[in-house]
C-alpha cells in the first residue's frame, strides 16, 4: 500500500533493528531513561537524525530534537515524534516506532527534494515511560510547561531529577515551554488488540483516556496466625481482596458502555508478609482509565461508597482513598484528525476512530498546540513486554499517512483564519 | 499464689529484663537466631544457667543445655525449656518465658537443697522461630532426630545452615538425637486471648495444632493496564482475591466447630507489581492450623475444589496446590497433663485444657519422649509484636506448676511399669 509512497519500509526496519540492538545485555529490550544504555540509543538517534538532514540538539527539558528549518521559519514548527525509552524488559516498538516514522518522513521529504514552508522537527521525548523517578512524560511535560516544579527535587539512586535531566543534556534553569509549534503528530503502536482483530491499518485517536491513580490502604492488625481465632482477626488481606473484587466489578460495569474504561490494581504490597502472621496492612494502587470524564467520576464515587461499606461490614479500617494523580481525558484535535483521515483515504489505508487507553506524550503536547495521534496495529495487543510486535510495513503505512498530513498542514496551517472558521 | 512456693517472681522479672536489653538497637525486641545479638543473649543465658548451678554446653544440634546431674543419672533426664530467639520486632516473652521459668525451677531446687534422682536439664532450643533459612524448630528437630538432612544445605546470606549451626557451637556431623530424656515440659505464653478473657492462670495444652502450609500460584498474563479491555484480561490479582476469600470462608466454617482451626494467607507476592501493568502472577502461602487432622483433610479437599472452580470459571490458570509442609497435630502426653493438672490444683492455680494454635518445640520433643506444655496468660493475645506482654507473677505461677510436676515426675518416672499400666 506504500507502493506509490516515498516512505521506505526497509529503512524503518533497519532503524528498528539498530535501536533494538542497543539494549541492556541479557535483558531485551531495556533502554530505560536516564541510564547509560539510553544515552547510547540517543547517540545513535542523534546520528540518524543528522543523516536525515536534521540539525540536532537537546532542549532544556532533555528532549532530543532534530530540526529541518523551513523556508519560512516565522510560520512556526510542525513537530513529529514519540519516545525512545522503554519499560524494563519492554518491546522494540512502543515509542520507538513513532520516532523512527518521524525520521522516515524527514528522509522521504529530503529524497524528493521537498522543502516545507514550516520548520519540521523530529522529537525523541525524554522518559515517556514511568521512570526511576516514579513519574512519566517528563520531556513532553517539560516542553508543554506542565512539569510540576517539585518533580525536579525527586530523588532516585542518589540523584535528583534536576541533575538527571542535566545529565541527559537538558537545563532545567532554562524555559523549556515552546510556543512556536503549530501542530504535533505522533504515530504509536496500538498496544491493544482492536486494529489487528478488525484487520484495519490505522487508528485515528479520538481521545487519550484520562488516567486517575488511587491509593487504598487497609489497616488491619498483625496477630499470630496460629493462635488468633478467626472471628477476632482484623486481616488486612481479606479486606483488600473484597476491595479488589469491587474495583473489578465497577470497571466491568463501566467497560460495558460505549466509551473505553478500565481499572487495574497494579501495585499490591502487604506487610508484614510473614507466613505465620495475620496481614496487618495492604497498600493498593488502582490505575483507572476513562475516555469520558463522567465515567471516572462515577467510578470514584462508587468506589468510595463500596470501600466504606466493606470497612463498615468488617470493622477493619480503610484509610480515606488518596487520589495520587488525576489527569482528564485529552481529545485529539478535530481538524488534525480530519487531515489524517483524508490522508488514510488517499493512501487506501483502512482506518477507524478509537480511544487510547494508554497515556502518551500527545496528551501533554495538546496543552500547547493542535495535537493528534495515529495507531498502527500490533500483534495480539501485546505491549510493555518482549513479545511486543508489529512490522516495518505497518509502520511505513502510518509514516506515509504522517507524510501526507504534513504536506497538507504545511499549506493549511498558513490559512489560520480558514482553520479557525472551519 | 506463689506465696508458699520457692519460685521467686523477682528473679524471673530480672531475667526477662536482662534478656530484653539484649536486642538489636532501635528495633526492640529482635534477637533472631544466627545473629551476633542472639549469641550475646546466649552468652548471658550461659552465665545465668551456670549461676543456677548447671553445667552448660551447646549440643550437636546447636541447643544451649544446662545440666544439673541427678543422684542416679542412669535414670535419664527430665528436661525443661523453650527458646530465646525472637521474630523480627518480636516480644520479650515468646519462648523466653519458658527458658527463664526453667532456670527458676533449677534455682528453686538449689535454694531448697533438693537434689533430684534424675538429671535435670534446662534447654534453650536453637531457632524455634522461622529463621533466615526459612525453617523453624531447627534445634528441637535436631534433638529429636527429625531435622531433614537437606535442610543443612539451605543457604542464607552466603552461609549454609550447616555452617550456621557450627557458628552457634553445634556440630552437624555428630548425632544430635537424644534417647535419655524421660519427660519434657515447656512453659509458654498463650499467644492468644482465651486465658485472659476467662481469668484463668494456666492452660494445659491438650494438643499442638497441626500446621500445613500450602503454596498457591496464579498464572495470569501481563498486559497494558490502559489498553487491554477488561473482558480480555487474565488478571492474577482478581483471581487471587477470589481464592483468598475462599480460604477465609472455609476457615470460618471449620473454626465454628469444637476444635481449633485457623487459616491465614501470610505471604502474598505479586508480579510485576507495576502501576500500569495487569498483574501476571500471584504467589500465596496459606498457613492452616488444625487441632484435628480430619479438619485439615477437609480444608485441603475443599480448597482444592474451590480453587479449581475459580480457575474454571475465569479461565485463569492456577497451578496445582503445593503442600510445602504438613505437620500433624501433636497431642500432649496424657499422663504428664494429669501431673500438671494435679500441680495446678495443689497450688490453687485456675486452669483449663486447650489446644495450641501455634507450633512449639514440644511438638518435636514428643517424637522422642513424653512431652507436654502449659500456657500462661498474655495481654490481649498479642504476640510476635513489641506489645506482647505478661507479668513475672504469671510466669512464676507457671514455674511453680513445673517445679511441682518435676518433683512428682522424679519419683513417678522411676515406676515405669506403673506408668505404662495406668
Amino acid at each position: 500500500m506504500t507502493r506509490n509512497s516515498p516512505i521506505r519500509p526497509d529503512r524503518i526496519g533497519d532503524d528498528i533493528a539498530a535501536l533494538a540492538a542497543i539494549t541492556e545485555t541479557g535483558r531485551p529490550w531495556t533502554r530505560r531513561a536516564f541510564t547509560p544504555i539510553f544515552l547510547e540509543g540517543r547517540a545513535w538517534l542523534d546520528q540518524a537524525m543528522q543523516a536525515a538532514g536534521a540539525i540536532t540538539a537537546v532542549d532544556a527539558a532533555g528532549n532530543l530534537v532534530g530540526t529541518i528549518p523551513g523556508r519560512r521559519p516565522e510560520l512556526g514548527t510542525i513537530m513529529l515524534g514519540s519516545h525512545s525509552d522503554t519499560v524494563p524488559e519492554g518491546g522494540r516498538y512502543d515509542g520507538i516506532a513513532g520516532v523512527v516514522a518521524a525520521m522516515e518522513v524527514a528522509r522521504a521529504l529530503s529524497d524528493q527534494g521537498i522543502e516545507l514552508d514550516h520548520t519540521l522537527q523530529v522529537v525523541d521525548f525524554l522518559a515517556e515511560e514511568v521512570s526511576i523517578f516514579g513519574v512519566s512524560c517528563i520531556g513532553s511535560r517539560g516542553m508543554s510547561g506542565t512539569r510540576p516544579l517539585e518533580w525536579l527535587e525527586r530523588q532516585s539512586q542518589g540523584l535528583s531529577l534536576k541533575h538527571a535531566i542535566a545529565q541527559m543534556g537538558g537545563d532545567t534553569a532554562q524555559e523549556a515551554r515552546r510556543n512556536d509549534i503549530k501542530a504535533f503528530l505522533e504515530l504509536h503502536i496500538e498496544q491493544g488488540p482492536v486494529l489487528e482483530a478488525e484487520k484495519l491499518d490505522i487508528g485515528l485517536v479520538t481521545a487519550i483516556a484520562g488516567i486517575t491513580r488511587i491509593e487504598i490502604v487497609v489497616e488491619g492488625r498483625a496477630d499470630h496466625a496460629g493462635t488468633t481465632p478467626m472471628h477476632l482477626r482484623k486481616d488486612a488481606l481479606t479486606i483488600a481482596a473484597r476491595i479488589a473484587l469491587k474495583v473489578e466489578a465497577l470497571a466491568n460495569a463501566l467497560a460495558g458502555g460505549a466509551a473505553h474504561f478500565a481499572a487495574t490494581i497494579g501495585e499490591f504490597d502487604m506487610v508484614p508478609n510473614a507466613a505465620n502472621v495475620v496481614p496487618s496492612r495492604v497498600r493498593m494502587l488502582v490505575d483507572a482509565r476513562a475516555e469520558r470524564r463522567e465515567d471516572m467520576e462515577r467510578f470514584l464515587s462508587e468506589l468510595r461508597l463500596g470501600v466504606a461499606l466493606i470497612s463498615g461490614d468488617t470493622g477493619v479500617l480503610v484509610e480515606p482513598l488518596t487520589i495520587v494523580s488525576d489527569n482528564w481525558p485529552t481529545p485529539g484535535d478535530a481538524r488534525l484528525l480530519e487531515v489524517l483521515e483524508t490522508a488514510c483515504e488517499r493512501l487506501g489505508a483502512t482506518h477507524r476512530r478509537m480511544a487510547s487507553g494508554a497515556g502518551h506524550d500527545t496528551a501533554w503536547m495538546a496543552r500547547i498546540t493542535k495535537a493528534a495521534m495515529i495507531f498502527v496495529p500490533c500483534r495480539g495487543g501485546r505491549s510493555h513486554a518482549p513479545d511486543e510486535a508489529t512490522t516495518a510495513e505497518e509502520i511505513a503505512l502510518g509514516a506515509a499517512v504522517l507524510l501526507d498530513a504534513v504536506l497538507v498542514l504545511d499549506q493549511a496551517l498558513q490559512e489560520e483564519e480558514k482553520w479557525d472558521a472551519s
